[in-house]
């Protein structure tokens, strides 16, 4: 039993609000356990100047947390003058991991921007602003569908995220702060609906990890963003989950 | 009537949900109208270098808008490397605002952090920060005068403040945005429970106001913040509310 | 009687010389007590980018002290590698007040730049920049008036500003730096030549002020601006001080 | 076979350079195909502030690449004023591995900062940075241990590093940047002389990928990272290795 | 013949007004023809964290234009969040000439900052900056020795500072803008009261310039900073000049 | 005789590694004596925009040190999100040097940037980095000339660069770093093969130099530039040397 009571495949409950800000073209309000994010979906009609006249799409995410998310207050960046290490990393893997389920031809010279705002932190941050900022994505990208009439659709399966580590010699899913900070090996990963990895990122700098912890970490991730994905699919509603559906050919979870 | 159907003398709904955040010394989310903030105290036992061995508090504030607070995406303050004119003068305001009912020698050699984020933006943002934090400041003050066994209560006064403006000839209470964009004179106004100015900033970029129109625009205020120091002494609750009124010698609000 | 000898309405002398920049389109030296302000006027035939393709003007204004423009060497702002909060909010408050009397539609598509370099400053470098950098905006519209044979004076109306606050329980007017430093509120006001209010910014940070004593500083303020506008006219000269009075439908002040 | 000839288990040729430097404390110029990097460690007495006073070491790594070390020229970050997300990803990457085999308890209170500069780049090159700056930083620790006198070994084990990915379906051994650009799964892996895993970071961005590939690449990079080993060793000489081995109480590779 | 009616050894006419800020330790306003640059020198009673505890002071410069010194409005270095090369270069200049004639020891634990801000230039804004930021210095330095009682005068010399260059084939001294900018070989020198050299900054950029024109150009700019100097002495009058000249055992000039 | 056992007017070896860059349009590894550095040139069909349309190209430089060149390791100005003084400095020099002597009406509307990185340095490194992106401009100049097929040689002449000193009252040639730290005067010189000076750079901060210590000084600079200069030749090769020495009319040095 973990310090929270939970089984060590157990992930924390999950909560979607969605709708939750009035001007964006698709948002959420995401809790996992005391982690809340609020992932907001903006899209404009351009794309950065890297992309331009190739006629595809773009999408990317920012990532922030209220000085007072955490439990020790931390300097904002913008009072910094500068992004952190941590923040660029953090925005660079969750634009990775949403552009790997959109097919950017099919979305047209436009871009998304999904800003993900910690609210209040209690780990696995980073994992819950995918999880949630594909939802957000999702609002956004079917209304791209219905206002421009697109005629394949740009959402190639489901995507989620879970973070699991050792912690004190037990392999556990979905870590929250105090588990995490105590944990030797922490890894965050990142998959699709269809099971496939998007992203791996394992790290052991307190202490290697063995090819054996790998396996069992990756068989709880698995588990864990099945769940997730499965509350996506209720945020979402039965249309535009079935669209998704259609659009990576996989047949209905049961 | 105004085109939501208020009154020109009447405030939009106000909503102040209490310890918003489980890590802060004092936290609130408010809502006035469709303008959401959330507000968190930090207290630290330490005081900015410019103040130190003075046996005197600190009081201060940092405001910041979600990228997607608005009806069109704005870049973050911390992806650009530097704060906006805008947000520096709300924050000096803010920080101006609170310390004028704090008694810094009685609050000691420690200081507490305004943190302002605006979550949707709808008008106000400034007013409806300075409102809120006063009432997250006083649950962490509360909080140390019990934990620190204060023996003069820090806070002098409530403290509260609202925004007016000549919208289509006629002084209005409480702008929202689509009003805000169209007045001709802006005005923001911070008051005490007592019924002094903190604060008076008007501003008739588009057109000069005559004294009759400031003296208008005084006496909705006036009314406005009445209406907002009830909301606080609600939030508050009746104890921390008698601390304060007894600290500032003021007979109760019938 | 005040410590150097003033009475509660009186400002300090001024001294307005015209012409002081070789290179500018319009420039004055003014010197309102010990406080000294190098103000110039740029035209540029562009405006910024929000701005194009509307047919009309820009008026903006920088501001900055020299490093020992005041008692203690102030670090430069430039070596900081960024614009403080109260620069930014004071070069926002010159540019508004500027703007309130300009018509930009007159002025075409152009930009006019106000740089006001404080020389010395001994309180109200402020309200002295405001009333300077209008001299020398006024010298460069005129200019322009004449070059490019404009049909619509573009200047409404004369502007000055001028502060005033309550100073060992007294309202004052023109605050000099000792005072300014003791004073327990501090109000800047902008007025037009027709004696309509641009901007009113009173805070009582130390202590709350009451409605009776904003009155009776709204007062002074007013005697003091039509003494700083007596001065502008005079810097002007009659044909150019005509000319704006003639736009502002403005009878000639006696 | 690979455009340059290669089988898909067999890396590029290595060479290892020391005493690159004549300033540091121990350093290596390392070449793998044609990626190069200079490698220095610079010791110094002292711990960053977060670390003071807890009687351990600190090990930290930056990384840069000359503006011409890429086909085309990249604008020098110093000239940008400020660190890509890329190379901050890079730098706290190699930090990491490098803390993963030093018991910082052992090095006492001192800091080694590993520079790793490329001045040539054809792919690998955080990879490639990583096994160098383990020679490097093994040498500059040999020479404290020496000066210092200390009486345990702060060097756990080897730790090497290469890539790995899948080009055209296939998955292969140590990408040069040709294959890079074209992979579908790229991935880094760090490991320790014992063949535990320090780091494994894999991202399917283009293409999702299944857990029989992950699989494989694993197997890939093991082979790699034991012949980067075997290049460490010999680049560090047989006593340097020898206490190292003791150190980690592992068998000698035969 | 040149442009301004001057021969080719001949200087503009200088004029330096002493005491010209009442904040500062030692102040001018110095003209040389249209360059008009305030120096103003600030005293600290410490030294820079590399300076001390050495029982040596320091001297150091900063540089700046207002924006519109120059024909065309330069944008504030402020504005742009950081210091251009060529004011880095030119503030390091005035810093090491004034150093050149200081006793860094006799002048104690303590610094002087030489702030010059060129109002308007018109060519030889650095030399002219040296040649008044002298004065301004030594103003600062005497009230020093006077208020510390210090046992040895720390100015061991005069110190002035002129442009030369090549003009239309022709050496000449001290260009304005219009000769500096046509100008083929454009040197500053900076040399004692003794005559010996402090600087010598010969650029050819346009043109390669031959050791005759070298001789030439640096025989034009003796004759200049003796004339110069001269200025200085009578801006210091008999007193000051007297205790420099003591100081540096030189002859009195006839 | 000097520390390192060279007469007063002796370089240290030179050697000169071409093609020392796989991607770089020119290339070169300079050591002069312990001081190290890399010049790439990179060709680029495009000016920057203030030299747009005037049929004419661009020669700028970049300059900078790896941390660890130097004994003490420094910040790197990345890190410190802006460029020192010094390194703006010496990257003006540098590229003003280059283009001395380069004909860029000849060259095209395109641009030539020289990075200088320092490997390791021991005095001498602006020199040793304007004598090494002299023969990598060279050989990217020629490879232009032939790729563009370009009537005019774009290159007017050798240039080369070195450093002198006055140590302990004897003026020296070449001064490394232990010299250099020591130095009363420290002079850069640049001069073309034609023998005329392009920069004369004295300075005497720690002791002002007589007329009769500059000519000694300048004497030892033309001997030891023009030594720079042979290597130069032996770098680039016979056709190279004998294009550049007909583009300059100058006769074969015997």
């Amino acid at each position: 039993m973990r310090s929270d009571g939970r089984q060590t495949n157990q992930t924390r409950p999950v909560t979607i609000t969605t709708h939750y800000n009035k001007h964006a073209e698709g948002s959420v309000f995401i809790e996992v356990g005391d982690t809340k994010v609020i992932c907001t979906a903006t899209v404009e009609e351009r794309v950065p100047p890297f992309m331009k006249g190739q006629g595809k799409g773009w999408v990317t995410a920012e990532y922030s947390m209220l000085p007072r998310a955490t439990q020790v207050r931390n300097q904002r960046e913008a009072a910094k003058g500068k992004l952190g290490g941590r923040t660029m990393e953090i925005q660079r893997l969750i634009g990775r991991a949403l552009r790997s389920v959109v097919n950017l031809e099919a979305l047209g010279e436009r871009s998304i921007t999904l800003d993900c705002d910690v609210i209040q932190a209690d780990g696995g941050t980073r994992t819950t602003s995918i999880t949630g900022a594909f939802v957000a994505m999702a609002f956004a990208i079917d209304k791209i569908v219905k206002d421009k009439n697109l005629q394949k659709y740009p959402i190639n399966d489901f995507m989620g995220s879970i973070s699991v580590g050792v912690v004190q010699d037990r392999p556990c899913l979905d870590l929250n702060y105090e588990e995490d900070s105590k944990a030797k090996v922490d890894m965050n990963v990142v998959m699709t609906g269809a099971g496939k990895f998007v992203e791996v990122q394992g790290t052991g700098e307190d202490a290697p990890f063995s090819r054996a912890e790998l396996d069992e970490l990756l068989a709880l991730a698995e588990t864990g963003i099945q769940s997730m994905i499965r509350e996506q699919e209720a945020a979402l509603g039965p249309d535009i989950t079935e669209r998704i559906r259609r659009a990576s050919h996989a047949p209905a979870r049961s």
